[in-house]
């Protein structure tokens, strides 16, 4: 496994990853994980940073073992997902030594689990993952995801929180304010932070036009 | 019924409107009516023509009669509205000739009636209540009504329908192009369709920010 071969391992690693997974998720998950190694790439260039081949690995390899939302046990998921990855990257023919990197990454990418990313590509996947939650793709995900937990799109008489408490269990537009607006403050790597804030931009641009459009105010 | 009383003509018939709907869905139905006022406000300004009066009637009293997607009569909900406003419309002392006018209006708003809007009025309310469908809400809401239809984001592999036929019924993403993009062609006033361009012009740049979030190519 060299550098120079990054998109046959993107290849294998795909695979494999369809293969560890199924139902109907899937093909999302696959393309999730596709995005998230575009991601690495991304922040790694700009922070002149990271091992490819290690990233590679990592972001394919993150979400690998996938707890419902609700699940007793969810803040173990990035856990089973590191264990499971060892057989596969072994059958790769990764080295004790990139196994156990890979495994520190996808171990440390989530909030919920409580370590902390100690390594750069670990940094690096951690913002990877969590510019998916950004931007035009973070819009769409929160208007979709509210409506699969039976949300609001906004509360009518105050959609911006003007005179009340944030709830984005009832309210989409809340999730905003709530979560995804300083989620570029938690980003690990100078690089993350730059596409995060960037993305932040367009998601304050978008409930500007909203508050124009649905003639509510609001407030920064 | 004069127009110096708008405020109050406001609150009548908005009463009026929960009243005759029921249900969770009432405040939806009645933050709708709300918002189409103010655009056919927003519209008779700029057009600087069209009866405030008439208007506001029209917008809060549009979707009186509010069938589900998939009743086999929902061509007829506009006209079962615009039966079911009369009464209310007598109510509030409305002249027979201002009935018959705000009638037109909501018979001839949906597409589906088939009934084209003959006066500036109706005209008004039809482009009001399509620019519901554009910019930052129109996002929102295609985002929402797919997750609950069980429809998909986008395609993983395609998701702008470069290679493929588009398919709004499985991909939320396709509804721009198979719908929205176009929607402003379809507006009756020129004031109606500057606002809709504007909003158009708003989604084209959440999905250029899209196709470069998630790799993708976009094509116009």
């Amino acid at each position: 496994m060299k550098n120079q071969n990054q998109t046959e391992l993107s290849e294998l690693l795909e695979r494999a990853l369809a293969r560890a997974l199924d139902g109907e998720d899937a093909s999302h998950d696959v393309f999730h994980a596709r995005r998230v190694k575009l991601n690495t790439q991304a922040i790694a260039n700009l922070e002149g940073d990271g091992n490819l081949h290690i990233l590679t690995a990592a972001a394919y390899l993150h979400d690998l073992v996938n707890l419902p939302k609700n699940a007793p046990n969810r803040a173990q998921a990035s856990r089973l997902s590191a264990n499971a990855a060892e057989p596969i990257l072994k059958q790769l023919d990764f080295n004790a030594v990139d196994i156990k990197a890979v495994q520190h990454c996808i171990e440390a990418h989530s909030f919920s689990a409580g370590i902390s990313p100690e390594t750069i590509d670990a940094k690096i996947l951690q913002d990877a993952d969590r510019l998916e939650s950004l931007g035009a793709l973070g819009i769409a995900r929160t208007f979709y995801i509210a409506a699969k937990m039976n949300s609001e799109l906004f509360h009518g008489e105050d959609p911006f929180a003007i005179n009340r408490e944030l709830d984005d269990k009832r309210y989409a537009v809340d999730h905003f304010k709530v979560k995804l607006l300083t989620l570029a403050d938690t980003m690990q790597t100078d690089a993350g932070k730059t596409i995060a804030l960037q993305r932040t931009t367009s998601m304050r641009s978008f409930l500007d036009a909203l508050a124009d459009e649905i003639g509510a105010t609001q407030l920064w």
